[in-house]
């Protein structure tokens, strides 16, 4: 999508001069939305820690910036103790995001019955591979949950739709499109009065910093509330629909998205206001049945509650304490939302019933 | 309450000298938890101000501020012009409060039959009684609700009591004790083993600040959590009780309390878990049936959402900029949380159901 005019995607290769081999070009998240900031990773470590340090963030962007960071380790040592090391390093970066050991596991199988010489090669295509379904995934589920607000929109003929939005499953956390946003950025252009509702998303804002300045660098309306404010949006009509991410969804449509999420789909239900969850397949764990019991909730660091990040008076992004010195936090990073309040998951191939048998009807036959 | 082992009120009468007539001593919430220092308001405007920049903010509180405003304004004219302007410039600081028109308009009722001359010294006396009032009822208050906490502890003993609440209503939104937290304090100091997650209660964080400064004075087990949060620990059995103050309560039991409280409520009854609230009958709106239909929720500035102040390396208390220059905030104050949500009433009074029958049976012969 379009910064200041010019088109990007979240991750490409860069020659890395001198050594015949590639490194890898993001932009760094963690300094939006006030300075836009590219970075080159050129080892695996470099790339483990640009998940875990929340430089790239999103689940598919995990998932292709753990393919290139195999990539990376087999342009050094394509050995199959280096592939090993290179896999546990990069899929320890964030338990939740089940994208990313599917897309290590991936690059893994095709390049595991290769000649050490071939693997490097072999995972930058299929790396590459992965990132041009990604954005074909994404430009899909874009056309279908287009389809959606059209209807909505159709139901009041000239009214504002207002979609209120979690967290940042934006192009920022694709490689393109989004998940969540690329119906929005459909109905953008088709010319749909769409205004987007932008929650905050404490405690790393993904909200406040990252979908505002995607929005904004598209032109697309939208309003940033904090997370506590949606609800009462809701209670008095200003909310048409919902519609998030999620970073792992269960065969019988439970979500686990950005801590939050169930609060809004709990009060999208008692308002009659349809809550829906964009996602590829990809994000589908067909092992896991119910979420709230059985899917583990990476907790993060205290710090990111106490303390947070802004720009200062002075224009230099600053860290200040929120909390007295010596209060504890406690930071869990996700949620899940039962089934029950999902109204439908809009995946790539159309939109299902979050229920098992929702899911079997599209994706059944694999 | 204690601050570093000194007993402080949040509001007290400080001679005037030269004058020979009143200040008011308050606390500045604005630089809480980071520095605590006083203020002196020495005119109804400094009086009006206080309470519209959140110098002294909570329901119960603010409406103390509101009384001893008047007796300033009528230190310096105690004419009818003037009690009648300071009526409406205190009125007009903060729509939402029920406490405030409560406190000005018995004020007004005692003052105005009298003499001019007589006036002032009036209206100190009302706002006095008003104020040794509300540590009466908070008091009372905790004395209820403890009596809900030990029939929770006693079911499983020796078992953490996690008690949840959302924004302060503490000492610091009171005189004394506070509303929500005086069944906390109660407890501690019989000796429950009771720990507090504090909702850090954006956009102005007066859980962050307030509430978890307050708790750690006291020496009460607490930790912070963004707003996002609680659901989820809900879902996880991590929460025994929510308890909340509220701004103003309807004669059928809604409740208006700090924006986001709605969606804690909603957590709580999806999950089983007793939802409180803690009032002094001067918060009730016997005027009003629908909460969420009827009462006006006051828009604050959306700078509060773009912007967030907190305490930088340097020590220095400083704000920071969150969202994207351009990105429009909105910022509502408050939400209506439905009687139908709410397990109970914990009043000066007793525990009350949230219905009209419930509230008709303690107050309904006054």
């Amino acid at each position: 999508m379009n910064i200041d005019g010019k088109a990007w995607r979240t991750i490409w290769l860069e020659p890395d001069s001198g050594l015949g081999s590639y490194a890898i070009g993001v932009i760094d998240q963690t300094l939006l939305p006030h300075q836009f900031t590219t970075r080159t990773l050129r080892s695996c470590a470099e790339a483990a820690d640009a998940i875990s340090t929340m430089v790239v963030r999103g689940a598919p962007l995990i998932g292709v910036t753990g393919a290139y960071g195999l990539m990376l380790a087999l342009q050094a040592d394509p050995g199959d103790t280096s592939l090993a090391a290179a896999f546990e390093q990069l899929n320890a970066t964030r338990p939740t995001a089940i994208n990313l050991r599917w897309a290590l596991e991936r690059v893994r199988a095709k390049v595991q019955p290769l000649a050490p010489a071939e693997r490097a090669e072999a995972a930058k295509a299929e790396a590459a591979a992965i990132a041009d379904e990604d954005v074909a995934m994404c430009d899909a589920i874009g056309n279908h949950g287009l389809a959606i607000f059209q209807q909505l929109a159709a139901a009041r003929p000239g009214a504002r739709l207002n979609v209120l939005t979690h967290c940042n499953a934006g192009w920022l956390a694709t490689v393109d499109w989004g998940t969540a946003l690329a119906p929005i950025y459909k109905a953008h252009r088709a010319g749909l009065p769409i205004h987007v509702w932008v929650d905050e998303t404490r405690p790393r804002n993904q909200g406040a910093s990252l979908t505002a300045y995607e929005l904004a660098k598209e032109g697309v309306p939208h309003t940033v509330i904090v997370d506590n404010a949606g609800g009462h949006l809701m209670q008095h009509g200003q909310v048409d629909a919902v519609i998030v991410g999620t970073d792992r969804t269960t065969r019988r449509g439970d979500v686990c998205n950005k801590i939050g999420t169930y609060l809004k789909a709990l009060a999208a239900h008692d308002n009659g206001v349809p809550f829906y969850v964009a996602l590829p397949a990809s994000t589908i764990d067909w092992t896991i049945g119910d979420g709230v019991a059985e899917i583990p909730i990476e907790a993060r660091s205290a710090e990111e509650v106490t303390h947070i990040q802004g720009r200062g008076a002075d224009g230099a992004i600053t860290t200040v304490q929120l909390t007295p010195t010596g209060s504890a936090g406690f930071n869990p990073a996700f949620d899940v939302t039962p089934a029950r309040l999902v109204t439908g998951l809009i995946t790539e191939r159309g939109v299902a019933a979050a229920t098992e048998a929702g899911l079997q009807e599209l994706y059944g036959n694999d």
